[in-house]
């Protein structure tokens, strides 16, 4: 077994109508059944118009294409300066949503394929029906990704291949079963197409000869397959993105006193984060779940009997006005503390008249 | 041009101390200058025996592996469940910190080589002194990424080539000048190997024949040329970790009235946050910059008056003890809601005996 991977030029520049199906047949007459093709997405998107007209240059420019950039973004994963990565409608994470400037006119900007899973399954059909080629195809783009330097290209659209290939459950010759080997293969062969075709567009078009399992009857599930839920992804936003968002959460803490018991050790650890900020003379008490039952603080009335677990604050005497408004703020200052151990709280304030001191329900 | 993507079947099992030159000449003696290895990490391991002994199963082997990922790991990424995204020693930011149980004994863990350029090195330097082969080395491994699912294969070491093809600079067919086209090739070199390496070792090296550029004198700069540092990346923490990272800063905030004017559609934006949260009946009055020049705050003693900005507070009345707390938990709210929006504050309790509340500087 080996693979090739083979150019294939004279493709020219393609413009909204073209047939590319003719286009890549005519330039390969050489292509054969198993085939994986891998088409730069560019070449589609020309062929299926997603074009958009801009001014060539000024700040009319900019603006357009911050325009264009908004249409095309589902939401806006990180930005540092003019640096916007989004997540596009179709679920990629990519900069500026795909849109190119390069290899077009400097009036007109290109959009990634409306659907390039469709788009793959198109141009399949059309060289299965009229060319009797049963190929699978690969639609690629450029994109950056986290913590590695450099680009590469990956897959947008498939047809005529699964994009996963899934060793789970094989045993290797140790006996150890196999985890975590879902390969994305279509990413690598979009990778290892891009290893021989030009940034230029000289070379829109690789074959990669010899990879198995690729005549088949159905399209299968297409790229979609690649794209990961938010939820699931441990980096659905930038760091700086999540540490405002951590922000905006402290800002508005919901009250909310836990059921279960808060973990001394968390809890010494928030009261200890904030024990340099927080006015001198200030002193916070944890008292547990066991000694809220026994009844400890039960006499401070107007607290929740409910609560698990209480950090009782007392604020340096003598008290004055100036000196609760800080403590109150100090209060919050521990909850923000709680709640980035994973500790809901509710502010308590002392009872009217008591010098007490507020307390935290846990 | 085309490019060949072939196996080296007929290694076998690799132990610590082989001969890593030895058994690729042996059984690829079709080796030609020029090509360009893809050798799997874990034969490369293997040989230089980076091994860890490890108990076969039970609670003792995970407080084990646990131990060994500790000592691999320079900073925690990410965590959730029992998923451990770190970066490495080396800079790589992968799950597990590359440590791997498959395709060995039971009772042993396979490490990343300690220095996987330097093994690139080593290996093409004893193949062109011992066969007078002019090849490039890359050391491979299977790595997860953000935002898409199944793994690929990509570049922990090379020798021979630079890790980078740089396009920054050329000129499209357009007259574009091309920007973000630094492409990792050796990552899309190491993935199209992957392509005919099978998962459980039989063929733990390919070879890509064809690609241009690779008989050259000198190793190049490695694969540490495409760790990005962790302050250039948008990503470099989880976004549950950089989300608490943003409640211990809204815990710890610092006193600071900034010296630039705030934007006052950004303070307007922050009230906004927190008027749902606040006491009923709290009013928060942004007063600006060039209002604090006039005067108008000016008959508050005690308050800066290089403030660049204030919101005022003031608490429902009448005002009562529990209400000034309540009052200064929710002036933080207020300041960590302007952190939100990198605007600086600090904490202004009212004057001792005066009722006019608390007043941000800002």
């Amino acid at each position: 077994m080996k693979l090739e991977i083979l150019p294939v030029p004279g493709i020219g520049d393609v413009t909204e109508g073209d047939d590319l199906a003719a286009l890549i047949a005519t330039a390969a007459p050489w292509l054969r059944d198993g085939d994986v093709l891998v088409v730069t997405s560019k070449i589609v998107s020309k062929a299926e118009g997603r074009l958009v007209d801009v001014p060539a240059d000024g700040p009319e420019r900019l603006a357009a294409r911050d325009e264009v950039l908004e249409a095309e973004t589902a939401r806006v994963v990180a930005s540092r300066g003019a640096t916007r990565i989004v997540q596009t409608h179709h679920g990629f994470v990519m900069a500026s949503a795909g849109i190119d400037a390069s290899n077009v006119d400097k009036t007109r900007l290109v959009l990634l394929p409306e659907d390039p899973d469709a788009s793959a399954r198109t141009l399949r059909a059309a060289l299965r029906d009229r060319y009797d080629l049963d190929v699978a195809v690969i639609i690629s783009d450029t994109m950056g990704r986290p913590w590695r330097n450099g680009l590469t290209d990956v897959a947008l659209g498939v047809a005529g291949m699964p994009a996963i290939r899934d060793h789970r459950g094989e045993i290797d010759p140790y006996g150890n079963e196999l985890q975590l080997t879902e390969i994305a293969v279509v990413d690598e062969l979009a990778g290892a197409g891009e290893l021989i075709k030009g940034k230029c567009d000289q070379v829109p078009v690789a074959v990669v000869r010899g990879y198995p399992g690729v005549a088949r009857a159905d399209d299968g599930d297409g790229a979609r397959a690649l794209v990961r839920d938010a939820e699931l992804d441990l980096f659905s936003l930038g760091t700086a993105e999540a540490t405002a968002a951590g922000l905006r959460a402290a800002a508005t803490l919901a009250d909310g006193p836990g059921s279960a018991p808060a973990d001394p050790a968390a809890v010494d650890r928030a009261v200890a984060a904030v024990a340099d900020v927080v006015a001198p003379g200030t002193v916070f008490t944890h008292v547990t779940n066991a000694e809220v039952r026994a009844g400890l603080v039960a006499t401070v009335p107007g607290w929740p009997a409910q609560a698990s677990g209480l950090v009782l604050g007392a604020p340096p005497t003598p008290v004055d006005q100036p000196d609760l408004v800080r403590f109150g703020a100090d209060l919050q200052r521990l909850r923000t503390a709680l709640a980035a151990e994973g500790i809901p709280s509710a502010l308590l304030p002392p009872p009217d008249g008591s010098t007490a001191g507020g307390a935290l329900a846990l």
